[in-house]
């Protein structure tokens, strides 16, 4: 397969009256397939991919895929679940629409139980069944559970994982793993917030909610540090910070919503139990 | 409706490779049925709830309801989603079912948007959609995330919001809550390691993994308090403390269903990711 | 020794222009004196020791040892510090001053290499060297460690170690530790907060910040658990629930002292950093 | 006074029989003195400041003043103590015995009462009283206390605080810091281990436990950031962070004591309660 590298969109998913709205999907994918981004992410945390029905999900991931059939763009979807099972029918089923990569997040409901080996083995039955590679999706914020550089080295040797993207913003974390992990093994950044520290030591590249707002710009860092501009790549990483204090880390898929509707895309609200900006406590 | 009191069994559900083993649970619901128990819950945590499709959630539900035709035992299903539309449904579905009351886990995978706004929201849209009374359900091990003294009291005044199962075993927060709530309010300790404690302070009662497997028992420490024994029912509670650190409270849903292979009840491995006893790493 | 029982004050040290007022300190102990309290403890988490020089610890606990000179009380000093050999030297001058039994928190600065072992090997240590009996005292909400039921029930074995001050308030491992240790090990409740449920699985006391404004009234639900009279133990810790939540709960060392002023004792402010109420972010 | 930057050694304090050995302290100081470091920091963690009584601080200032009398070597000092007067007192000290600026961890015991105005004014009384210039020391495994971005900004506004050493490694935090103060206010990497993505996003320096051990190693990658060798620089912090790991991080004092053993250097014993590495618990 290609190389996974560079960056990629994790979209929201459009509601209109609590539904997916997908004609507005089609919209924004517009914008971002006319992007430099290399790729769109389904179904990330971004994409309330909780509060999707399994229907809902296989409808989503046939859509984006039929959006950006014959683009230049790598889908990867989110098909991480609870349970084991889930999560591989979900994966085959990406990967019969036209997916190129599966992200997987751990499951965490019962954290308790959540040991190393229980994790790893999560992982490697699903890579062994899976017909499309396995990025492995590091998101302590959201799942409390933390993949450690020790668990993501060991599942770096599995032939079908190939990548990682992490969320928690752990640079030494970051550095461990790449240090430790083949040429061919991603490693991507899961905020704008950290992009350039992550690709100056190594990481392939993002999958950051700030892309779906930014595309252009967020891809420009990673274009400066290639040629070895580190200086210009700073300045552009210090404006995007000020840009995802005020939307995407502070508040949320609401806040990257809102954000959405200033950059002229389709926005909308959340599925509840989120709620919209105004609606919230401001803190 | 009937008041809401005593011990409850949150029940585990059987699976046998890999698929609901419905005539298992028949097995073992003979045994809840005959016992002293108040009642059942259904998809609670021990029973898997987040590994379940929504097809099986409704079947579980239905067979439950079918079995406990005719008996004296309060029907409780776990139906709370990510999604209050998800929430919603399947508390209707369950209503129809012929389930009593709805224990309602908040939802918990966007951690850092979960305002004590949010979650109040959340439960008034279940409590106002519902045609059952619900029932709170604390669970911060699991989800991360406390229901706090001041949020349960105030949700408390909702006439549909009727008790809570609380599984902080913060003692002060219980107190604090039957303290400020009415006496229509139920609060269940939500595990047998503190049953007695939560008792004495005033507690209605238990969901509680143990009384799976040592009904009776769990039951006979209400009784003790009811009559005023109070030595009696703490020498009973330190025995159950032994047992329940022994199985459920260290091992989780592999230790219960272990614990009720030995009771002669029909246990079997939990669903993946989830290991049974004899493949985890024993800390 | 005298059997380690009642309910104990941690008294505050009163400070006047950032230095120790002995005069007022001899007013306040007046109060404690007269009241049915079985004794004070000196340099608790509410005496503010970790802001006292090591003369002024000294001085102080001199002072109370005079002043209760002659009366039934039984005086305890906090004398934990960071190192073994402070700790120990400070334990020693404690029992020449005529203090009954020392209050040790373990140390908690280097959190990573607080193991187990450590923290034994530390208890150990100093309860060998101790002239006088040492009292465990977990204290998590401020050293950020938790003494566990393990730990604690191993410790116990000591000849020289004789109880534990618990203020974490879990009270499924405070009834564990109950549960596991001889009859002449003594447990605690840290806060009044949680006395009566402390009480009821087998606490011989509580050492309570809310006894240094109310005492008789923490003595009385000891005596009406001690006489079997549940249902009025219960009212009454609900109404002693409700002023912890007013004081000292929600603004520590600094509620603890504006309450000793409407209680006609001495407050004054705390030493600095701390805050007196009025310039407090107010939540 | 001479602007603030480059590579410190935060010097463990040597001891003997539990007793601070001055000799040996003399002839490591001989090896710092002659390396490229930038300065030393006597009583940091690696210090155990926690450790030592106000005697033994002050000797211990005044012996590592007189013994890089002469040298070009910055002395910097950690006089943070739990209350407002004691650290102010040992920072005036800390000014007359020689030292340059002062390294001040804010007070932590009392966790809950350590609001952001608490801390901030904690923070501007020292800097207001002290004679030296305050370097703000955010350490929070230790402390359990994170020195927000926002604080670290709205402080960085004093004209007598002029810098941070933040060993939190969150890299975000470190980013939006020097992004948002002055030219002047110098960010400090607390560990090897994050230097490099500290530096290229604009850290004056760092001061790091393996800075004691490798002083020229962690120098030389300052030296390739500054002529522009990003890659040679990622390599040489991905080597020091394999020794890192087998050292300091894992290992805290006790480890750093042996490394320096290793090293040639006096490594010697922790101050109890700290074990060394042979009678520790290894995981």
């Amino acid at each position: 397969m290609k190389k996974l590298e560079g960056i990629f969109a994790p979209i929201p998913t459009p509601f209109q009256h609590e539904e997916i709205a997908f004609d507005k999907l089609a919209r924004n994918m517009d914008f971002w397939l006319d992007s430099k981004l290399s790729g769109i992410v389904v179904m990330g945390s971004n994409g309330e991919f909780v509060s999707l029905s399994p229907e809902e999900k296989r409808k989503l991931i046939n859509n984006v895929c039929d959006l950006a059939n014959g683009s230049n763009k790598t889908i990867i979807a989110g098909t991480g679940c609870e349970s084991t099972k889930e999560t591989i029918e979900l994966t085959k089923y990406a990967s019969e629409a036209g997916v190129v990569a599966a992200l997987v997040l751990s499951p965490n409901y019962y954290k308790r139980s959540m040991t190393d080996s229980l994790i790893k083995n999560f992982y490697i039955e699903v890579a062994d069944a899976s017909p499309i590679p396995i990025i492995l999706y590091n998101m302590p914020a959201n799942s409390s559970i933390n993949l450690s550089a020790k668990i993501v080295i060991e599942l770096s040797r599995h032939p079908n994982i190939i990548g990682l993207k992490d969320s928690s913003g752990n640079i030494v974390q970051i550095a461990e793993i790449i240090h430790n992990t083949g040429k061919d093994f991603s490693v991507f950044a899961g905020s704008a917030s950290f992009l350039f520290p992550s690709l100056v030591v190594g990481a392939k590249g993002g999958t950051l909610a700030l892309a779906n707002v930014l595309p252009n710009e967020c891809v420009a860092i990673q274009e400066l540090v290639d040629i070895g501009d580190y200086n210009e790549a700073k300045e552009l990483q210090f404006r995007l910070l000020d840009i995802n204090n005020a939307v995407t880390s502070r508040w949320g898929v609401a806040g990257l919503k809102a954000a959405m509707e200033i950059q002229g895309l389709y926005g909308g609200e959340p599925r509840k139990p989120l709620l919209p900006l105004g609606e919230k406590d401001r803190v």
